[in-house]
């Protein structure tokens, strides 16, 4: 068993620090997703399939991820019709790929976990005094 | 590249649906994460540490779980002192089992998607008409 008591070493080892919120939210951890696997950009109507988005949900998750300057859109025409690409930024690649460090190890931790729950002994998991 | 235009079989490929939004919020995370290493409980205080929150961050997370059946406090006296101590249920148990199937999930798009970056070649991600 850990040593958590008191401040130890172990505190905040489940804090997550690196897990920013911007990113964190489930329906932007899909477009960043799909927008990394798609570098050169997507469709806002693709990326709303791929998202399973409605426009105002994606709209305003676009909003918020521009504003952190994760992604960015460009408007073009194309055969006379408005057209709106969205990109990911390369700060919103790197910093991505520092989220993603992170929830690797949010799963390695969550897996440890399930696989040491029959190991346990202790009557109420710590010391309580 | 996939197909994803015209909502095809990629349709909803990133939307995520088993992210439930109740565990993965970053500190409930943290907290979930904790109480599955340690089935037979932690005190309020040590779980504090663990996630690196304050009193009141921890006490109205766990509300959200408690009423959401994933987590039960148990009220004790140590030495005349009071005492909470915090589980996971079975069924907690069993949800954060379910959603860690997801992130894992999520974890290996991304990589995946990070990866293929260079062999991504057409000018917009996909055909735009």
């Amino acid at each position: 068993m850990k040593k958590t008591r008191g401040g130890g070493d172990e505190a905040g080892r489940f804090a997550y620090e690196g897990l920013d919120r911007v990113i964190h939210e489930k329906a932007r951890l899909g477009v960043l997703t799909s927008l990394v696997a798609h570098p050169k950009g997507l469709l806002f109507g693709d990326l709303k399939q791929l998202c399973g988005l409605t426009d105002g949900n994606l709209s305003r998750h676009l909003q918020i991820l521009q504003e952190a300057h994760l992604v960015e859109t460009v408007k073009t025409f194309e055969s006379n019709r408005p057209q709106t690409t969205c990109r990911i930024t390369a700060e919103g690649r790197k910093q991505f790929l520092d989220y993603l460090t992170v929830l690797e190890q949010v799963v390695r931790d969550a897996a440890a976990a399930t696989r040491s729950e029959e190991a346990s002994s202790s009557p109420l998991g710590l010391a309580s005094t």
